[in-house]
């Protein structure tokens, strides 16, 4: 049995995550390497056809590869392929994606999947009833730091877990004296911005798969700097959310408290951590690192302000060793999406895991504007 | 004009808050520093007289500092003083107290100065019908971090503050394979316990002086360790909650995030942090330190997970220095109360402030029981 | 009910550790501290009764300490007594400890009991069948280092512990240019020297109170420096063995392998150090410091001669804080031997546990001679 | 007189130490730097002949190294050849190794040289009664430590050697939570696994070497973790043992204590650290550095529980600096060979070197079974 090539329409490489991570760092690195190794032995190589509205853009960086195709016709470059990826702003997502489920194609997306839940269940449904394979992109889950305190929780070194305590955000500069880092329509809401959508998504897949489903949300959602500054250094009002403060329930009764932001200078050892306390056991992770103190080695505090804190708390945390090499996430998901559609081999990454992330971001919101926590219901 | 003597009821220091920082380390130590300065020039002395409900020991604290004063009969001290001061148990503070107001006395408490709202508005409006000075500690506003705190605030180093994130919280022991390090009863609601009730009375003072009233509250509170051991190896319930998720929002628009929690361990550099986030700078402040990060100074991280975080962002951050000495923070207070008892000076720290304290805890636990946001309403 | 006093005749205090630890931080220490709580709530103190053979030392002694009561007499002494302690050399120690429980005292004693396994049994029947109470100091179990292992044993940190590798030893000068730190006679086989009767009764007390009985016992001993000077420079031949290389099978299948030497040079924190491996974790407890690797932070380590090790491999443990103030072991096994006597409460470490640790001497001495693994039996 | 060209037969290159560091970092590396000089001035280049059972494997290592002659077929490949080199697994090694004797060749192998003891004289026999040169792979000679403490000996430094403590072993992963750094076939006694067979054989060449001829072996040998995860991830039974306490006495008095263990984490410098102590000085060697402590610097340690450990024992060693650089341990011996064949300079690393190795693990597993001590007679 001898390789095999996969056609891959890959719609939205000329945005930064869809060519950096997915044509890049995934698709090229795979072919790179020599293919997908399936379960039987077999190779497979991805030959990829790049789609896009802009046809100059899409010809330089076609070229720049060596990549033979690219259009910006849509339905012509789905006649040709078996796997449509989206990569596109969100607001173009469900059409698009729609369009390749009628025509029988396995779908993989980036997150968010749509602008409302009743647009990402509908994607869902339609993929699961036409029962081609489909995928959402959930990156965090490979970074080396989750992919430690996952090592973690599998070997039982916490005990019962007790609570999650969560830290997203930098500094995002207002673009006058300084320019912005990010793109300014996430500062506005009309244009699919806001900190919510962005980041609950990923808070809802990291929370599942590491500690268990998500049962109720209560957030605090802010625009704290209400005036930035564009691309093109004009004024404009921030009309979306840059910052929430998220406590969510988890079965089982784990309590998780997360705060985003882009609204806040980092006095920590990275721009994500999350502190996971158990009855045996704590830790820190980040997006590279871990450190654990366990039960044995806890100090026992008195609050007494009587006398300088001697103690240096952090001295008590060990680092994780990597005792492994940590490939690149998205990788690795485009890799198992693979095997996932040739081998039938599991990839629990659906489009229906990823209708819970928009569902999370949208009762976020719909709890900071009613003042109550909400439950999440079943999908 | 002559150095006086001022007459002040102890009633309480069997505990170990009223002997060491009450009596010990203010009255005591007034004393031994020759007295408080009132503006005029005049120095006072206490001459404290100890009540409490256990005769012997009474007697040995008052025979280890050469005391003379001491008795169990409460009327008595108070007939004989000009100064009533509680802190008792919280379930025996409104009744002593009230009768201090009755005889006229100028009283000042421990916090929470009752169990219930209704108590404590009770409370401060008797004092103020009948005209006495009144107070209630508030000794966390005297921390050196906190002060240095309140100095950048005041110097106007943060522009606009937009947001405040709070951490308290270690790992109290269960007391099975370790004595635990805070007495049982503070796990056990029965017996007036709870974080709720110990911590959200100090938050609300801390961030009514610091940063403004404030004006809702969201609390999603827990009991992560339900089952303990006490003071004589046995085990017991914990009916208690032992964490608290609070969101504050405050006038202006600023939002307060601040977790409390005997069940976490402590990987920051002191037990409870501050971290303030302005348009033009932050700061984290610690029970004793204070490091800021300037605008000028704010580094502009990329999201990239493609490659590790280099960046130690903490070294970007300085340590303000003391730029002068902290004395006890309890003492500060009794020595300014003793001057707003004699020379009228001002004393914020009022019984109606000491109840907004406590309204704030009861609130919280309504707002975990309601699920929703709750208005702080002014009482 | 008042305070007591417990009179016991102390034999062998002008000996160091009969001086140091037993009278002086022991006993006298205990009077200072006000005497030992029963737990009835009684205190207390003891009357020391000084007997040696050497009255101008003995007198000495007395008079530094204002002891009154010494003699050369043990059977006036014994008249006036409810306690022996004997701290003498141990071929003097059987006859007069037999002496005191015919007298009907309780007996407590130094260790080794006696020279050999018969003797230490006859000692520990006469005490059982006079039914008086009776005990043998094991100090080294109320070290800090193995009181924090202790802890971990107890909290589980180890998971199933699998095997225990100890190191005891310094170099002990021979005494020619630089004088020896230790008495000549514990080199020599004919005045009851050799490492083995010296250390194997610490270890069987340490290894069956935190691992697990000793089933069977290999030694090879060792005269490695064969010629030594005495106190007076003079040279004199070392008979008795000065290094054990023992290995011992415990009960549940957990091997010790435990160096003992006084001809080594010390490469590690401390003069003791056990390095105990389990599934979950290991520790390396020393006298007073502990440090684990928990699971969850061990390396992975690749033999590879090819490149250095740049894996820091100590940096990987973490100290295990105090948590708590570490007694003095002496005095604290005192006070519980007065509890025992007085009310009541358990001692364990009884003069038949103290034959076993002259026990596993002789069946190492043996096992070296014979050059076989010996069944180490219930006495 | 020109250079020359030297014909080797390389049967086992396909496994990771016949490859890598027999194929690659020696015979190549050899050939890179211009080849193997002879005291006669003549270079000596070798010319590979892979021999194995896998064609297609050692056609794509062929390749890899533009090596012309690969086969499948021993015979051929001998009758080309002046040497054979075995780097097979040890069941294979004996019927091939004797065939290359028989077929007059010169002969190198990897070790254990033999299963059995039995087996491993015969091979040694057959290559003395042939008169061809023969040899065994001895690599942990030519380790930097072990060359440093050779240095050392050779300097007199240790005055008299008395004793050698070894400390081996990390831990190997159980394969679960995380994958397992060594083949699943070590732990297995039914494929030839087990530590013994592993390390004795290095222990006995290193002692031999450097010590002395060893005269008596005593081993208690354990299975620590019973159970294990195999390269596929299942589970399987671990049938041989992973842990070794060795004791072996050496010609001239020398004892030498030796674990090894694949269940202990590492609080050492280095992965093996062996520990000498001498009348005049004390070593600790590892992989790479040595260290050493003179007994003009040796500190007079008095045992004494009262007060903390404060001297810091290792601070008072010395690292002995590399003054050169060390070849790659393999290649030199590789480059010994070559000469002992063509120029007659000695080789002591014979067959019958490598059967006192076989013989020593032979050993140390029978004392472990009948619970003696073992003579090591004279092969």
């Amino acid at each position: 049995m001898g390789d095999r090539v996969l056609s891959v329409v890959l719609n939205g490489v000329t945005g930064r995550m869809g060519y950096r991570q997915h044509l890049v760092r995934s698709v090229l690195a795979i072919n790179a390497q020599g293919g997908v190794d399936l379960p039987t032995g077999q190779r497979v190589r991805l030959r990829p056809i790049l789609v896009g509205r802009n046809a100059a853009k899409l010809a330089e960086i076609a070229e720049r590869h060596g990549i033979p195709d690219h259009t910006t016709d849509l339905d012509a470059a789905l006649a040709d392929a078996e796997i449509y990826f989206d990569a596109q702003v969100t607001p173009a997502r469900v059409d698009a994606t729609l369009k390749a489920i009628a025509a029988g194609k396995h779908v993989y997306t980036e997150k968010p999947t749509a602008e409302t839940v009743a647009d990402a269940i509908r994607l869902a449904r339609a993929a699961e009833e036409t029962r081609v394979c489909n995928g959402v992109v959930q990156d965090k889950l490979f970074l080396p730091g989750l992919l430690k305190l996952k090592r973690l929780i599998d070997g039982g070194f916490f005990g019962q877990i007790l609570s999650v305590r969560g830290e997203f955000g930098y500094w995002v500069f207002e673009g006058d004296w300084q320019a912005a880092q990010r793109p300014s329509w996430n500062y506005r809401a009309e244009d699919g911005g806001g900190i919510v959508l962005d980041m609950f998504p990923h808070w809802a897949y990291v929370l599942e798969n590491l500690f268990g489903r998500v049962v109720s949300v209560y957030a605090q959602v802010s625009t704290h700097v209400p005036e930035r500054w564009n691309e093109r250094g004009q004024r404009y009002k921030a009309t979306a959310d840059d910052a929430a403060y998220g406590i969510f329930e988890l079965e089982g009764g784990v309590v998780a408290q997360i705060n985003s932001s882009w609204a806040v200078r980092v006095h920590r050892d990275e721009l994500v951590e999350f502190q996971v306390d158990g009855t045996h056991g704590s830790a820190v992770a980040g997006l590279r690192g871990c450190r654990v103190q366990h039960r044995s080695v806890t100090p026992k505090p008195v609050w007494n302000p009587d006398i300088p804190a001697d103690t240096r708390f952090r001295d008590g945390w060990s680092e994780i060793p990597d005792n492994g090499e940590f490939d690149n996430g998205f990788k690795i998901q485009w890799e198992m999406f693979v095997r996932h559609v040739l081998a039938g081999t599991p990839f629990p990454y659906t489009l229906r895991a990823g209708a819970r992330g928009v569902q999370l971001a949208e009762l976020g919101l719909r709890s900071h504007a009613e003042g109550r926590r909400l439950a999440v219901t079943d999908l």
